[in-house]
């Protein structure tokens, strides 16, 4: 499919029917999300994909009752680290090291140029620019979404604090950003599912230079 | 393409060639970022297309000299809202009701919910929030270059006030967050051209419950 018709097509889905997406949908929506470019490539963060009805019905009640928590066949949870230490940079690099087949000496000055980001950061500039990439990640997984033709919904309405106890992120060194669930579309119940697609006009949105 | 193909063929192109896109690939890509979805689809950002070579020489010497600044075909430049207020919310509804052919009275509910997100946020949590949402344009209009095998670096070095001051944003109500360049890589200086990706495991990334 191509990808405007895709974009087009999609648009945030209020209300979703529960039916459960097959599971090679899921895994490719997950891939594209896992090749997502980040900041130095570091991905900082971690995805939940939560699928656990009991969970869902919890999470529902700190998310404004929104129903696609629980109308949708699986609710990923956007969590970035709340931290960037050398421990994160290391390994990281021992990843690169792994996967390129180079030595750890030669990714020196990549690590050099890392560490003085993170030097540079105030703790809450981290998890600020941590949490910003997720961000790239749910826009990667909105268009495969899409392209799948797997209905998506991005949300922030959702208490941060309240979802990060009930999933345990604290102690992972995570805090949550933003939700996105995923499911198929309830044409008869939600109300936004036959309405036009608004957006800013080119003119409007773009300056061109 | 596929987009696993796609994002897999994709990578933070360090080099290009200069060579310039054909326009109707670059209209796409824009497009798609004007399909991209935004917290309640208002879309808090502009998006400066610049081609002018004297402008981006003057913007790669505050962006610590990348050569994608110059190299690139076009170079995006991802500004974000500095502020979100009852003026920018009234626009959108207009939007809203002009596209849709609804009243602005029918449209009175959403008006107040948004109002209820631009009293809640001090000046600097809205100006992060609309950064954010510029993020997910970019991880979509990331994914659309890589369909039309279009290279494209995401971009964070640079220093933004540089970069307000030489576009001239403070004046427009905006303020730099990211860039992307489009272009084609350039194979024989581009030492990350052959290289690997190097992306977490699934196994890592993904919690699943």
């Amino acid at each position: 499919m191509d990808i405007i018709d895709a974009l087009n097509w999609r648009y945030a889905t209020k209300r979703m029917t529960g039916e459960k997406l097959p599971q090679e949908k899921v895994e490719k929506i997950l891939e594209a999300l896992r090749l997502s470019a980040s900041s130095m490539g570091i991905q900082p963060y971690t995805v939940l994909v939560i699928e656990n009805p009991e969970l869902r019905k919890q999470l529902k009640a700190v998310a404004y009752n929104q129903p696609q928590i629980v109308e949708s066949s699986h609710l990923l949870v956007f969590a970035a680290w709340t931290d960037l230490t050398e421990k994160h940079v290391d390994k990281y690099i021992d990843n690169i090291a792994k996967i390129r087949n180079e030595t750890k000496e030669s990714l020196s000055g990549f690590k050099e140029m890392m560490m003085g980001t993170v030097n540079s950061l105030t703790p809450e500039q981290k998890h600020n620019w941590a949490a910003r990439q997720t961000y790239i990640a749910l826009g990667t997984a909105l268009s495969a979404a899409a392209l799948e033709q797997v209905d998506s919904t991005p949300m922030e309405g959702f208490i941060p604090e309240e979802f990060d106890k009930i999933l345990n992120l604290k102690e992972k060194g995570l805090k949550s950003v933003a939700l996105m669930a995923l499911g198929y579309r309830d044409v008869v119940n939600d109300t936004l599912a036959k309405k036009k697609k608004v957006r800013r006009c080119k003119e409007e949105l773009f300056i061109r230079l």
